[in-house]
C-alpha cells in the first residue's frame, strides 16, 4: 500500500488576524509551530517513513513541512518546492480583514466570493506592491502562469498538472510521501481524486496540521482516505475553521 | 561578482558534552538554534539574496540551514542535500566523549588521530548500530561509497566531486549560494579553493555558524574570501574551537 500524506500548514499570523493572506509570505505563529510539532510526532508514533515531501513557496508551509520531518528525524529527505501548492491568490482581497472587505465591497459581493467556485475576486494592479509579479521568486515561472487573482477553480487548475505530472507519478518510486500546503490547493487535489463536484468543494473545510492520509495500491489507484488524529477533535477543528470563514 | 557562502552548524548536544560525532544524526543545542538566526539576520542585514542551498544528511546542518533562510523570507528557495557534505566519519569514535576515547585508546594514539591528515580511527564493523549501512537515508547511495570510518584525507576527497560537478557549476546560472554543513566537509572545500596544504589544514578551525564568504569573478575565478561579522568575536570562536579539540 502507497500512501500520499496531504497536510494543510499550521495557524499563521494572519488565520488568527482573520485577514485574507493568498499569495502574502505570513509566518507561522507559535501556535502554528506546536501544531506542527504535534502533528510529526503523531506521524512518528503512526510509524510513517517519507521518502519525498513538496511543498509550495510560501513560508507557513515550508515551515510546516520543516517542523514535521525535524520531529520525524526525517530532515534529510528531499523536499521540492512549487509555486503550484502556493494557496489560493485572493487578488485584492489580500492583506484586507473581513470588516474591511464588507465595507469596501458590500456584504453582497464578499458572500458571492466566499461561496462561488468560479467568481474571483478583482485582480490586482501589475504595480501593486502586493503583485507577485514584483517578486523574484516567481522570476522562473512563465509570466502568463502568475495570476493577479484566482478563483477556486483556477487554483484548482493549476495544481492539477503538477499533482498528475510531478507528486503522483512519484509514488511509483516511493511508498510515502509527503505534502504540505494550503487549504485551497489541497482542496484541488482532493477534489480530483475523490471527484467532488464543483458546488461541494468549496464547503470542504480541511483542519490545520492535521494528517489527511491517502492510500493507493501497488497499480497506484486510490483506495482510501482518512485523517489521522482523534475524531472529536479534528471535528472541533473543521467546525473553527468553517466558522471561521462566517465572521465579519 | 558572484558568491558562494559556506557556513558549519551552529552547536550540537555532542559539542556540548565533547563527544565524536561524525555521521551520528545529533541535534542542535537552543545555543545552536541562536546562533543560526543570529547568522541568518546578519545575512539578511548585509543584503544576500541566495538563490540556492545545498546542505548534508545531517539534522544540525538542516536545521542550521532552515533557520538560516527563515531569518532571511528565503524559505521557498531550492534545497539540495547530499551525503557527500556530510561531517568526517569518525569510526569506532563516533559516541565517545575525549575521556573515554583517551582510556580506550590511550593519549598517543588518539594525538595521532586528531592530529593527522591522513590516519583514520578503527572503522565501525558493518553490524555495529552506528554503521551507516543499517540507515536507510543511505540506501540510494552505492555501499562502496558509504565510509565506516574516514580521516581527514578521506573526507576532502569525496567532498571534491560535489563541489566541482555540483556546487561550483551551479554559479553559472546563480549569483549567490549557501553551503551549510560541518567543519570537515567544508574544510575539503576550502582546502581546494585556497590550496592549503595537507599539513596546514588540519589546524583551520572554522568558527560555528559564522558566514564565511568566497567571491567568484563573472568567470568563476576564485577572487577572495573574508568572514562576516565583528572580527574580535570570530576570533574568539575559532579559539573556542581550538581548545575544545585539546580538552579531555
Amino acid at each position: 500500500m502507497k500512501k500520499v500524506v496531504l497536510i494543510r500548514h499550521g495557524e499563521s499570523q494572519w488565520n488568527l488576524e482573520n485577514r485574507f493572506t493568498g499569495w502574502t509570505d505570513v509566518d507561522l505563529t507559535e501556535n502554528g509551530v506546536q501544531e506542527a510539532i504535534k502533528a510529526g510526532k503523531l506521524l512518528k508514533k503512526e510509524g510513517f517513513k517519507f521518502e519525498k515531501a513538496y511543498t509550495s513557496f510560501l513560508k507557513r508551509a515550508n515551515k510546516t513541512l520543516n517542523t514535521i520531518l525535524d520531529q520525524m528525524d526525517l530532515d534529510w529527505i528531499p523536499v521540492e518546492k512549487s509555486w503550484r501548492l502556493n494557496e489560493k491568490h485572493y487578488g485584492m482581497l489580500q492583506g484586507l480583514n473581513k470588516a474591511e472587505t464588507a465595507e469596501k465591497y458590500g456584504d453582497e459581493q464578499v458572500l458571492i466570493w466566499r461561496r462561488s467556485y468560479d467568481v474571483p475576486p478583482a485582480p490586482l494592479d501589475l504595480s501593486d506592491s502586493r503583485s507577485a509579479s514584483q517578486d523574484p521568486r516567481y522570476a522562473g515561472v512563465p509570466k502568463a502562469f502568475v495570476p493577479q487573482t484566482e478563483a477556486l477553480k483556477d487554483t484548482v487548475e493549476r495544481i492539477l498538472p503538477y499533482w498528475l505530472e510531478v507528486i503522483y507519478p512519484s509514488l511509483v518510486n516511493h511508498d510515502e510521501i509527503i505534502v504540505a500546503a494550503h487549504g485551497n490547493s489541497l482542496r484541488g487535489i482532493i477534489k480530483y481524486l475523490k471527484g467532488i463536484s464543483d458546488e461541494n468543494i468549496v464547503s470542504l473545510n480541511l483542519p490545520t496540521a492535521v494528517p489527511y492520509v491517502f492510500e493507493f495500491d501497488d497499480d497506484l489507484n486510490f483506495v482510501k482516505d482518512y485523517f489521522l488524529g482523534d475524531p472529536e477533535e479534528i471535528k472541533k477543528l473543521m467546525d473553527a475553521v468553517a466558522n471561521q470563514g462566517k465572521k465579519k
